[in-house]
């Protein structure tokens, strides 16, 4: 490469990180990093939003000088159209992998997975109840299926509104019906947005936004809640407990298989193929101590949320886990997978491991994972894993720290045990201003970003001012390397946020689980809305996205700002080609579903916007600020 | 514009065209043609395929210098990624028209749209019994509620696949299964494409675009099947009958309104209206004749199949009808209405109606168009058209030739009935060699070609060489005004041809309906292949888009060749960027799915790579060549 590499002190905040970065540049593997300064200037106009390429009149650049494509579309079009797209990516991320537990269920349902079975049987009666079903007297297995039928149906053409809906006030719900922004379907907003941006259709830009928005909110309050419930009934709801975090959880002398991706389906079954006697017996045969499962981006987060597995870490620490040179396997379900990682894994022993059709890889070693043959095939999986510490090249072994501690499991479910059995406590910390509000940060690494910088700064920023911090993705392994996802961490806080989480021996930022958990968090809003009588939108709360980079982190921004929630990105999507959809994001929507997205890449201020915003919002009810 | 324009007679074959192009420059008004030359030369990365916006670590551009994406994509996966969401879009597109299919009979049945009904009642037992209903004295209504439910299940997340799938031979469905290419539920392969096209999830070109196939095929066989037999159902299956085309049937002394977009549910309601006497009436006292519906596009065709509605013209004529100066209302439902006409209407009396929701137009008149409503509302959009003619400029007023005859109509009820009653007679003329073979003509213009060009001259060349051409979508009415959709056509068909054709009284190139109606054909291969005993793939049959530009005409494509059948397109998809995907479409689908694409401009050399095919099909068979 011609240009000269970024200093590894620019591109991270982390020890762990900048050795393995220094690794990878000694071993002329390439890295995420110098791929961006490959792919860096961007294209302008795809950066802006203005490319169209949705059909062969095409594709079109939308410019000054060119102001309209070839059919007629200006920038506002071409720039409503690509973000509809790029929102309906995410959502269906996200559905998809919801629509895959309701599969897991049924499966239960047809006794046609005997590894799987339903772990929290009361969660299921109590959401089976909130969307209509008669719970009174029956068999779970009776209850299970008409669950499993609701939540399909959810992703179908025959409802009016997804049934997790419910959850949010009637003032809002209220709301999206005057907007025509209630989600319908799951599926069939997914596709009417692709409808809508196919050529001749939708040319009003606010009309496509409109459409964008519902479509996330099928993702946020059907796809990602549905995920998120039955994960907890399959595999149980999470509960407070400790866990360790960084690349220090590689172990040495362990059999080191690490889980990526987002679906619990697959590496819940890994976890415990991996503690099988007989695959340990030969991992010892081989001279490990024994196998050793780490957790990576969100698949990581639901099984530390819920089995409290350590976390290697977040996405851009994906490609280095591997640089180690301790990792016998990493096994993938689906999203947020550099296709790098099969690179980078045949650049060591390590075997790349994929698990789903839907997300195969070149050169990765594929297992056609399917939940009536889950365990078998997990075994096979681990096996792999195990043979494969025999080929461990010891000499290029690299582990670069020891782990931290993190404390886990913050499940609404535990929050409410944890203050008594109601959300009353935390309201009363609320009206009293020791906790002044709450702001979830929320998603991803991007390298355009000094990694986790964003992430640890604003969560560190926002406590010291008494705002407890809802950590969610790849935030989480962020704030726990940052010693804030433990009791200790109050001393960091301010002195009203100290008081209450000391009191009940928790941190001041909770890991609230994976992305699609971000469906806890719209949850524990629309509670606290009903329990204060008012809508999301008047709460003092907000959400961050500060180094996002996915479809799915756009989706959720959206279906934040929909749901009411005042919600920051670090820097904006590919919208910036149109300003009647950027003011539509930074300013319009809030006389339409009362919030916006703000645009800040520096904590200290986005830190301060919420301060005021959260001023605002406890005044409008009543509060001290 | 720095760029000289132009020379008419380069952009189209028609003299209507070039009047209108030239009143344009003459007027100042721009046209597509001008914005295809503002836009030249594309930018190469997008149309190689090899741009990738699906996050914010990009964009990215896939290059020899730059190989990979910062997530490390290379050329075959950005490029599958891109046209697995092409295709999305127009599955998309098409199947969203289906739905609303639907939702009128579910309206019908409820009781809620009383100005429709369901007009073929032995359609609708006939497709009832096939999906399985049953239908033996039963009330229409009954059967009509249960098919309305057996095709909403078909977009749903329950079925192992679409309904209409029973129209393909079994030979063929098993080859689908051995591929993981059976589509499921419709929705469901569009929102699972675009979860695979996420980052991080489908890294494996050739899987990405087995998936592109099957959401295809879950167009074809499912929602496109949908559209079209229910709107037979609802509005009457087709018969042969006689109308006219050109800009011609634009009349001076006439109210003018056209129709266009693609779904027949809003347009069979605005004929209906224009023939209410008040409006009429009304129309007279303002000096018209009367109130004259002319059809664009592929609302055209389904007004020109069933109601025999004069055309004025396809996709390219769609601005230039404006120009006219005599259109009183252009009415629109979705799908290939360009932007453009909003502004070109703004330069005249004309009146810019949009209809739907998911197509509303910056600019134009919205009506929130409702089945309930239907009359009241198709009475209003009419009346705005009558009272438009006040404000006609006749010193603007251009209508540049008289229009020509055409024969429309041939469902496949039709041509069975054409035949006697069955296909045996058809299989007798194919088995004889008086009809060698059989190709579809679909899809669209494209300013890349002279319009019309390649159209008409590839039917004429087939034709010549004994081969039945079907016509559906824009390339019908190119064909009619080319002289070809008439009896005396058969002077220009070869002599096998001209006996078949010439002792049925009907024309060598036979319009097939709209662009969903692409699924009669498949439905006539799908029965012509039973009968034989054969799959698809061993008819002599071809299908050609010579002129495509939209995202559905790349899914009709993808799925003919899934379903079998090789088929040509006059210019490629933007996939030239991976030599994996490119020769997956031109080469390796032969081997999955016994046909691939071929690209080729000139239409000679496309109607002799059809013969050659056929000849081998032919053989194949054990038939003369």
């Amino acid at each position: 490469m011609a240009k000269e590499p970024k200093p590894i002190d620019d591109l991270t905040i982390w020890d762990d990180a900048k050795a393995m970065i220094k690794k990878a540049r000694e071993e002329g593997i390439e890295t995420v990093h110098e791929r961006l300064q490959m792919q860096t200037p961007h294209c302008k106009f795809c950066e802006l939003g203005t490319t169209c390429r949705n059909c062969t009149m095409g594709p079109c650049r939308i410019s000054k000088k060119m102001p309209r494509g070839v059919c007629g579309a200006d920038a506002d079009v071409v720039v409503a159209r690509n973000f509809g797209r790029f929102i309906a990516g995410g959502a269906a991320g996200h559905s998809d992998h919801g629509r895959d537990l309701i599969e897991v269920l049924e499966a239960i349902v047809e006794g046609e997975a005997k590894d799987y079975k339903i772990t929290d049987e009361a969660k299921l009666i109590r959401i089976a109840a909130e969307v209509g079903i008669e719970t009174e007297g029956r068999d779970i297995m009776a209850v299970a299926e008409d669950a499993m039928e609701c939540f399909f149906g959810d992703f179908g053409s025959r409802k009016s509104e997804v049934a997790f809906l419910s959850r949010a006030p009637k003032v809002r719900r209220d709301k999206w019906d005057s907007l025509n922004m209630t989600p319908r379907g799951i599926d069939r907003e997914i596709a009417e947005m692709m409808h809508r941006t196919h050529m001749g259709c939708d040319n009003d830009a606010p009309n496509t936004m409109i459409h964008a928005a519902r479509t996330a909110l099928a993702d946020g309050w059907g796809g990602s809640m549905i995920g998120t419930e039955l994960s907890d009934v399959i595999f149980g709801t999470p509960t407070p407990k400790m866990s360790t975090a960084n690349l220090g959880i590689i172990k040495e002398d362990q059999v080191n298989l690490l889980v990526h991706g987002h679906n619990p389906v697959v590496s819940e079954m890994i976890l415990a193929a991996a503690r099988d006697p007989e695959l340990v017996a030969r991992a010892k045969e081989l001279g490990a101590e024994g196998i050793n499962v780490g957790g990576l981006c969100c698949t990581g987060n639901e099984l530390l949320m819920r089995q409290g597995i350590p976390m290697a870490g977040n996405h851009l620490m994906t490609e280095l886990a591997i640089l180690t040179g301790a990792v016998e396997a990493i096994v993938v379900d689906y999203q947020c997978i550099m296709p790098s990682l099969v690179t980078i894994a045949g650049c060591y022993h390590t075997k790349f491991i994929d698990t789903a059709n839907k997300a195969r890889f070149t050169g990765g070693i594929h297992i056609d994972f399917q939940p009536k043959t889950a365990m078998e095939q997990a075994k096979e999986i681990v096996s792999m894993a195990v043979e494969g510490f025999a080929e461990r090249d010891a000499g290029r072994v690299d582990i670069p720290c020891e782990p931290v501690s993190i404390m886990t499991g913050f499940s609404n479910e535990a929050v409410i045990e944890a203050l008594g059995g109601s959300l009353d406590p935390l309201v009363q910390a609320i009206a009293n201003g020791d906790i002044r509000g709450a702001v979830g940060i929320v998603g991803c690494n991007n390298p355009k970003f000094k990694q986790d910088s964003m992430n640890v700064g604003l969560a560190k920023e926002l406590i010291k001012r008494d705002i407890l911090v809802l950590a969610t993705g790849c935030v989480t392994t962020a704030a726990g390397k940052a010693g804030l996802l433990v009791p200790e961490a109050i001393e960091m806080a301010g002195p009203g946020l100290k008081k209450v989480c000391g009191s009940l021996g928790i941190p001041p930022v909770l890991h609230y689980g994976s992305c699609v958990d971000n469906s806890r968090i719209l949850q524990l809003c629309g509670a606290l809305a009903d329990t204060l009588g008012v809508d999301i939108s008047d709460l003092p709360v907000g959400a961050s996205s500060p180094e996002w980079y996915s479809e799915k982190a756009a989706a959720i921004g959206l279906y934040a700002v929909a749901s009411g929630i005042y919600t920051h990105l670090g820097h904006p999507p590919n919208i910036l080609g149109s300003e009647t959809v950027t003011n539509l994001a930074v300013e319009g929507l809030e006389d339409l579903v009362g919030a916006t997205f703000f645009i800040e890449p520096d904590p200290v201020k986005t830190a301060e916007m919420f301060d005021e915003r959260i001023k605002a919002k406890r005044k409008g009810l009543g509060l001290s600020e």
